[in-house]
């Protein structure tokens, strides 16, 4: 098996772009495995992932200096990451674990190539769902007066653990804008409606009032303006008038789950870049 | 084949309605076919649709007569409906067709059990489409001058023709409080959005500046309180960041021909029961 | 809170059943909750589940006598269940857990109303798991010379256990007919493929070789006829070209999950009733 | 506007294709504006398609001798068309209308990019359905001592009208080999059947003697192999207990014509290539 890495980048779109990544990568003997492009008439900007190998990772550094001279002649915008390296999970959660356990299974059995690092809640319900797959929980209490203390202690954890990707895994807190911006692009929430329908508290009782006949569940990158960070993925179930908020609730769960690890399966392949407050999710 | 009947009704929930009802059809060899039923704990309300067959029509006077005093002793709100008969329907368009299309199609091919009385357009764009069908068209122009006259055309159509139901396959006016109020629970409006997202105008441009990633159409009763009726059906569509609004535009346009084809059924079967501001919708 | 119970039961149609079944509850003071029926026209078979409350369980019995007296009239065949006792679940496992996990989570979170009394599985991969939950875990080896006293250990624990479902959650071993009859209409099994497609072993790779641009699974009774038995529930998912088996694998066993877990809640509550080899389904 | 072209092509993997394409393409001006492509591990080939415009359409020459050079080193197929064409259709039908009227109505209104050039039947139920939209219909009946005539009166049709796409819309008859072989890669079928459950004839009594959950439709390209050619598009829909084959007959006629209209856009829009008996589709 040869080395493989994904490079993602954006820039504002003009002739040459592909021929000049396609040609840097040729003569370092790269092979592109997988390419995908999307230029965007509206903001006139330019977006590509490539999935590529070289002959052994010593070649990367040569890699990366001759991108790094083409980024700027384009004003790229430009990551590159190593396809075989898992990313490394914090995932928060309060009092309902369908997406927790949902998320520590996939990566215990391999289904999603990520680490779970590190379980934290503002509760302790699930200690033990996280023991029995060996990953340490944090119990956060918070309250009022410690909300500054506790989101410190989540940056720490961050930190310490080298965190890539936070999952707000159905973590009913909402995070200061502090805390947001210091986890821009790299946290991942799941709101149980189908956005922008049904922001704030309790969507299914909201949905249930209104008479909709489908609900649905939203991933997005967390931002401090709530409920409106640029959408991942979505889904939907259909609803019909018998169903109570609870039997919602219930049904909203396996959509919630899906949903959700759509969204961190397709940030940790480095498939999503951001476009303004829209995401531009190469498959 | 024995002639049949569709009974409908809503009143407070007590202990002994289906006896009670099931027990007169038996009384007056009446054959339930059909039926399905529904009790909201929330409201107190009991919702029942019975379809059964008689001997004869000769029967069916009987049959209403001592339906009108069960239902005085329960306080039901209900209704008796001949099965075999089609609806009648005024359908209202302006200048996207493909809504209109799909009726005409479903009602000459008789997938759908409705006669298409008349189409009314405040343009011209399908009086030829309405026409390959036989169907009259009526062109009735609006401008701010003119509109009390011409809502007052539409309300004498639906009053000459007889007709049952009236539907708004992309008619881009907003009916005023009286001809809602004259209309009410038999007119139906497809909104080309899932609501309650995106109100209002332009719904395909507003979900893509936001980035979603599933857009809708939902069917509801029209009310004066616009984008705000009991809803009746909805349904979805995946979409991507490669997908220009006009794109949305398209795939959406089928789903809302779908959406309207489904809740014209459901109506014109007796289907919809009114719960409030919502509906109940019997399969 | 009143006792409730749910009565299913099927029969010739004729006139007249739902009037009987309302009255006898409504004599003793019984209150109908819910009811679906179903008459096939093909089969002239009636079906009906009845969901009600009594004023105590005492008058249990008195319900029972008179439906007795009341099914021999009507050559009905008919089951009263406690809609309050939580089904006892068995559930057998190979080598691929996610049926078996998330069924695990949703029994433990009260998402579904049963209990699982057991795990068994022809390999031991998955006793930490089930331990977890701190359900008895089986390792029942299975090789040519031993299947016939594996499968009595099988039905030693469904009898020992007082098992009312066994679910082959991804069990990879065919049950002889023996098994099957003793387990007839008591035992669902999920199939990784949208059946009848792809019927046997490794559907995934045989749908990947065809080229279907969706795959599904398929929950359904075990009978003795492999992959014929009445099928529960089915779901789909998409697919495309750049899939690979493996993918394909991944994909579908979210569908296979969510499935049947469908499918084990139908069964528990009393939704499902058998009409020759196919299922009448209420919701 | 400066012209647009479409290039697709196929070829034995191996480093540096894209970079010579994009190469070629830089050298003569042209942009590209949209890119795929697909690398098949499994059977070692590499497929692309690259939408590009170039400054005026007197550059086309150089470009097409251009290709044809680095064709023949890399072993290409290709194919070279002119974005702004219209695909010109021949659409054969029976006695179902649905996926005849939709075709009809997407290509008027502009949804679809394509001319209906001509509608032929065996029939001559829709002689005044392709009239009301100025399209030539040929009644073409077939009995089983005319098949030949028949077929070769199709095939005059089609190089007469100098046809790109045949559209088999509900067409209930058998192709010869010698009509699929004539058309092969330009004739698409739409079955009523989720492929390859139920094959050949009336599947939708077929999945309901089988008790299936969910029904589909198939569009494939026609090949000598009846019910075996390589899939395009499929799509499903929910059914359940209550429906009667002609229940499913009905709700599945949406599905097919949906199914059909995404696979002719995808076809007409060069996103389609063969990849042996298989599918790329293209986004």
């Amino acid at each position: 098996m040869r080395p493989d890495y994904i490079l993602t980048l954006s820039c504002p779109d003009r002739t040459g772009i592909v021929y000049r990544v396609s040609g840097l990568l040729f003569e370092l003997d790269c092979n592109i495995l997988d390419a995908q492009q999307f230029g965007d008439d509206e903001s006139g900007r330019f977006f590509l992932r490539v999935h590529f190998d070289m002959l052994a990772d010593s070649a990367l550094e040569a890699v990366r200096q001759r991108f790094a001279a083409l980024a700027a002649d384009f004003a790229m915008d430009w990551q590159l990451y190593d396809a075989r390296r898992r990313a490394r999970l914090l995932v928060l959660v309060s009092k309902q674990g369908h997406c927790l356990n949902d998320l520590l299974f996939r990566a215990h059995s391999r289904q999603l190539q990520v680490d779970i690092a590190a379980v934290a809640s503002n509760h302790d319900d699930f200690a033990a769902l996280a023991g029995s797959y060996g990953v340490p929980f944090h119990h956060l209490p918070v309250a009022a007066d410690n909300r500054a203390e506790q989101e410190a202690q989540i940056l720490a954890l961050v930190e310490r653990e080298q965190i890539d990707l936070v999952v707000l895994a159905r973590y009913m807190q909402i995070l200061s804008p502090t805390l947001c911006k210091a986890l821009a692009g790299r946290a991942i929430n799941i709101h149980h409606s189908f956005l922008p329908s049904f922001k704030g508290a309790q969507p299914y009782h909201q949905a249930h009032a209104r008479g909709v006949k489908i609900i649905g569940a939203t991933a997005h990158y967390v931002t401090s303006d709530l409920d409106e960070g640029p959408i991942i993925e979505q889904d939907v179930a259909r609803v019909d008038h018998a169903m109570t908020p609870r039997d919602l609730v219930r049904l909203g769960s396996d959509t919630e789950s899906l949903v959700l690890a759509r969204a961190v399966r397709r940030h940790v392949e480095h498939r999503i870049l951001l476009n303004g407050h829209r995401t531009v999710v190469f498959r």
